[in-house]
């Protein structure tokens, strides 16, 4: 599937294109684009806003509802790659740095 | 820097792992983690609450605040991968999906 | 105006007939709520979403823009009663104690 | 109990005081303020963050935590009553209005 080859870079890439063929770089402030993630990041949630925990688990069998989600989510990851370009820092590194310092303040069991 | 060489496949795989050695998948329905994902959001609004617009750029001449900003991002980030691995879904082919329809909505001037 | 006369207790009555009549006091648990209530915020945001901080401040002078927004602060009051509800708080109890926290936290200049 | 007879206008004042005492008014622009909102309700949420949804009932034998929730729920309320000013307009009859308008657009049943 795409995800094994697409590197973090090549969608960075995307959205740098998207935004400069729209001349959008004078709106994507940080302040405007992490306002702009959690706008997106709500409208994810009404998807599942009036559901029981387990029940939101049934979206995987309803392809039509899985797919309503998935372009929710995809746009939150916009929003995150455009911060991500807008901070100019290295998303996986910082990533991975974050998850080393989260391993240590909730260790594994076991 | 490693965004040139790091695929989607890999950042799942880190997060499949984290998940699966703390057992927290019971916890990671799609409500929880569209929910989780909008609580890290607004967490990193809160670097930029106060700012102007225009202000909030200049959090990058500052780098204790960068990586503190980029921090609350990596856990957007993080909780996007484990919303994409509870869903099954392929990230970014879904992302190149939907900016193709984005690009439908806006199109790009000129 | 209303508001010079309008109790709490009131408003909590309006949301509480208004639940009863639909039978949704079985999706207003607290959980639910909190979710909504983010929802609603953030629907609130996009009103602002692309603007300067000063320039927000313009909607006052723009009457169909600041009744669309009064709409969507409503529907954050409505589900901060709601919840007030469900919690059985006394909410303008509540809110004075934690102005007075927050007075401490923050003190006055001067 | 206080919600009986504290009117929407006197929490009104209790905000335009605590701002004023601390010339916060250049900060609480429209966009700023439904930012905070947003911030708040995402700080209320993570009380219930991994609860399921009737699970997250028995908040309320749980003196503790119902008061630790009832404060996040206070704040979201203070950025509400603080936009209700920054906008000038009449809450309660504002909120009338939107619920006669959500009447509409759910009808009760029977």
């Amino acid at each position: 599937m795409p995800d094994n080859t697409t590197t973090v870079a090549e969608m960075r890439v995307w959205m740098t294109q998207f935004v400069a063929e729209r001349q959008w770089e004078k709106f994507h402030s940080p302040k405007n684009l992490a306002m702009s993630l959690a706008i997106e990041a709500a409208e994810l949630m009404e998807h599942f806003q009036w559901e029981g925990v387990e029940e939101s688990r049934t979206i995987m069998r309803d392809p039509a509802r899985l797919a309503a989600a998935g372009e929710e989510l995809a746009d939150v990851v916009a929003y995150a790659l455009a911060l991500t370009n807008a901070l100019g820092i290295d998303l996986s590194e910082t990533l991975r740095a974050k998850m080393a310092k989260n391993a240590v303040k909730y260790p594994a069991s076991g």
